[in-house]
């Protein structure tokens, strides 16, 4: 963690406007508001929230933030200069700012000729002028402002001189921040860091505002681009949770936060905030109902995942071998990976993860690591589904109950067009033994998974009462081989829930339905599991 | 492209071995055989095979792809140096890395006396002596030797003097290549450049060998670190393709190759061949049943993709506005997205893109937006389906053909246990009405809706007789909402193929057999409407 003498870098989330235009997300009011609350709770001291001018459902988002106000992070509206010729204080885009309500708001200008002339379509005077009056005019409502000039780095390259010239006028007309924007993603570091030289000692003396950077990541050097300008004084770093953003998205704050905090020495968070991180990005990636990243450098699931047999062993023995920071700084885990390429240590250390204590020559993990290979030789992925392993390695012990058997099931469904609309409705019929009681079960569901699943749980609750509180949150299905012309044979992955804890399981048949009644089973039987051995900690307790 | 005077980095690419470590990944020998061709298509010039040591799969391999010889890449085994105090001629991984019959061979050690003590549990001077003679064995055999210095960056942080005499046995024992792995990814540019350049100053004059780097994702900057190497002079960059490896991957061999070769101007493949880079990248993708990442820098599909209503119009007029390289460099294209956020002026390119001209003045392109927006409030997601875009599109205009309509369809599935195995059955019946003309079919599947596709074809083929060259390639199902409480929806996304192209469709409902059912029918449609074109261009033609 950062000391208190430590040069400190302000970070700038801009999820809510700039990641919100990554295909494939489209953020509920509920859903920015959610998200803002967590990124206060991390700590980042200037949010983002949307374009007023451009966006109405920005406008409402900014007047129900106030219902619900941050403890400390500043909340910002976004918004272009004043339309070429006319007057700031008529602009509808700079009163649909103000009308939101926030101390700091960001305004972006042009720095670059070309976009000036083409884009614009008006003269080079008259741009700086747009950028003077505007952030003037929102300087006398008493805003502190943020000027973002847009394609700082291309316009610097192909006309620095107006480029300075852009910037000067946004700090005389009262900026507090110039940031610079690689809008493109095209700059490679070096010329990041000579061009934020430069502009630091072009603009020299005068220099009152301070330079922040605003990363894309076309290029696969945004992380770097932002180290690269804080290196040479930039005390700012716009970007999102996750990297979220158009195209390649914007800078990883995920990856920037921990580099310049426990590898550089800056002091970003309040010092006991970086390990919420982890969770942090994951719960956005659920917000944005986007699957997380497992490979995110420092919070993803497989940051610090091992998986070969070497690295296993080294690692359990000194984490430095080959981990780079610990994994706890940043609220993340370190994770033995099951899988083809296991060998006994990674069985033996995945059983001791769930509280088995196995013996490397126990027979018992040779069999297991041979039952693991041949699955995975039929599609199963353990990798993904930690609970159906565990349940795997009970059953090779004899450890796992076996608390009912299937006898078989039906399912119907029937769809009739009514007029316009399709009708839709699916049956599931169940039949089950529990301790020799043979039990008969039908439901219904919205489809045949869910009537399956709703049988399967009417059939068991009376023995096992606490499946009341299951329930499915995720079903993922992926067809397998499909490429390579053999038998197709359907991967499901089930997420179960009892409310506060979640699992994964899976099941594989070239049957969807048998694969989803695997995966849902072992669902059952993890759950039944976990409040058992809850039950039992909470007896010893 | 690169002139013939520009200074070559070579590429060695680690996907079949490095990257097979990836959590997920597990190649078929034939898997690797079809990679290593793409990859020797490409123009890399360095393949690493496996590990035949380690892995008796890859020993198959190497004799496997004797049979099936590549045109002009190397392909290399790897191995780490002879175990301690053995002698090299005994050692087993190094007869096994001979008897795998390349010309080039890559050795591993260590260069951190903290592996050495603490993971090898042997004296520095005994590694020395282990990289000296493995590789002077090895070049007695008449192989050329790379040499990987793990943890190079590392292990001269924590102890340069010793870093380099291990560099230097390697060298002098006939290395041709010293290569510096960040094998724990943790170290940042500068940190990089700053080793290269005080490594290659204090070999000096010494220094006959070639310096390469090989790094590690963990950071979020293995790309800007391998650029960072070759600007201090290293000639060789390793790395994968999709940036697949373990953890947070190796550096992307993907970004780093347009980013040398574009924009530094180096020479690294043949001048025709980097336009092959993204159906590269996205076939192995597939060979690896992996989802391709649609954010990856250069050759994601959204790499190029414009959302927001001024870059469309912006970029349509002058693609340096917002493009920092041409995506057909690369073999990628421009796409503009269809969205919630979309404007006028999005539909509009949109529809040009599968020509058809539409005026931005049309009511009918009010009309699609606003059908657009209500879609995709109810959980459809257009931009991951252009397929079922485009018949909205055609809908709207009413050019989409009504070729059958539905009745109604029934789906029986059984599943019973007779001894010990589980006999499932899916049969689905479907009445569809094709100008005027009933009819009833029924089929059988592998599952609910592999029978419900194999009815519907079934009842029209008489008709358009082209639906039995269709088929479904991949079938994705997504619960939406699970997490907010609301009834969830299934989202359904087939991908469905003729044997030359690829469509994807969607579907949406709380029933996964309705939204199944939708996306099938789009995808049979989007179908015949590709044949249809193709055989008015032909006739055309």
């Amino acid at each position: 963690m950062a000391a208190d003498s430590s040069p400190r870098v302000w970070l700038y989330d801009t999820t809510l406007r700039d990641g919100a235009q990554r295909e494939g997300i489209a953020f509920s009011i509920e859903d920015k508001i959610e998200i803002a609350h967590k990124l206060d709770a991390l700590g980042i001291p200037f949010i983002e929230g949307g374009w007023p001018g451009a966006n109405p459902k920005d406008v409402q988002f900014f007047w129900q933030l106030r219902e619900e106000p941050l403890q400390q992070a500043e909340i910002v509206a976004f918004c272009s200069t004043r339309r070429p010729h006319k007057v700031a204080a008529d602009d509808p885009m700079l009163q649909a700012i103000l009308a939101a309500g926030t101390r700091w708001v960001t305004l972006f200008g042009k720095t670059w000729d070309l976009h000036v002339t083409e884009g614009l379509k008006t003269t080079l005077d008259e741009n700086l002028a747009m950028i003077r009056d505007s952030i003037q005019y929102l300087r006398s409502q008493g805003r502190h402002v943020l000027y973002d000039a847009e394609h700082g780095f291309d316009g610097y390259k192909a006309n620095p001189e107006y480029a300075l010239q852009t910037l000067r006028a946004a700090q005389d007309a009262g900026a507090d921040w110039l940031v610079l924007c690689d809008t493109n993603g095209g700059t490679l570091p070096q010329d990041i860091a000579r061009i934020v030289r430069e502009i630091v000692a072009e603009l020299g003396r005068d220099l009152t505002a301070q330079i922040g950077i605003h990363a894309h990541n076309d290029s696969g050097t945004a992380v770097a681009n932002s180290l690269a300008a804080v290196l040479e004084g930039a005390a700012m770093v716009q970007g999102t949770i996750n990297g979220y953003g158009e195209r390649c998205g914007n800078v990883d704050l995920c990856s920037v936060l921990p580099n310049l905090q426990i590898k550089l020495g800056y002091d970003c968070l309040p010092s006991d905030r970086l390990a919420l991180l982890s969770t942090t990005s994951r719960a956005i990636a659920e917000i944005a109902n986007l699957a997380p990243d497992d490979h995110a450098p420092f919070v993803g699931q497989s940051a610090f995942a091992h998986k070969g047999g070497i690295h296993v062993s080294a690692v359990e023995r000194n984490p430095l071998t080959y981990e780079h920071v610990p994994p706890e700084a940043i609220g993340n885990q370190r994770r033995i990976v099951i899988s083809e390429q296991a060998g006994i240590s990674n069985i033996v250390a995945k059983a001791r993860s769930f509280g088995i204590q196995l013996d490397k020559k126990d027979p018992a993990c040779r069999e297991i690591l041979q039952t693991l290979k041949d699955l995975e030789h039929r599609g199963y992925q353990f990798e993904v589904a930690d609970a159906s392993f565990e349940l795997l390695v009970r059953a090779a012990l004899e450890r796992r109950p076996e608390r009912f058997q299937l006898m078989g099931f039906q399912v119907h469904c029937d769809m009739l067009r009514d007029e316009k609309t399709l009708l839709s409705d699916a049956i599931a019929t169940i039949k089950v033994a529990v301790d020799g009681e043979h039990i008969l079960e039908s439901a219904e569901g919205n489809g045949p998974v869910s009537a399956l699943d709703e049988a399967l749980r009417k059939a068991l609750v009376k023995f096992y009462p606490e499946i009341a509180s299951f329930h499915l949150t995720d079903y993922k299905v992926r067809i397998l081989d499909s490429t390579v012309g053999t038998e197709a044979v359907t991967r499901v992955l089930v997420e179960s829930s009892d409310g506060a804890r979640r699992w994964t399981t899976i099941g594989v048949s070239p049957n969807i339905l048998s694969a989803s009644y695997q995966a849902v089973v072992d669902g059952i039987e993890y759950g039944l599991l976990l409040q058992s051995s809850a039950r039992s900690a909470a007896s010893v307790g």
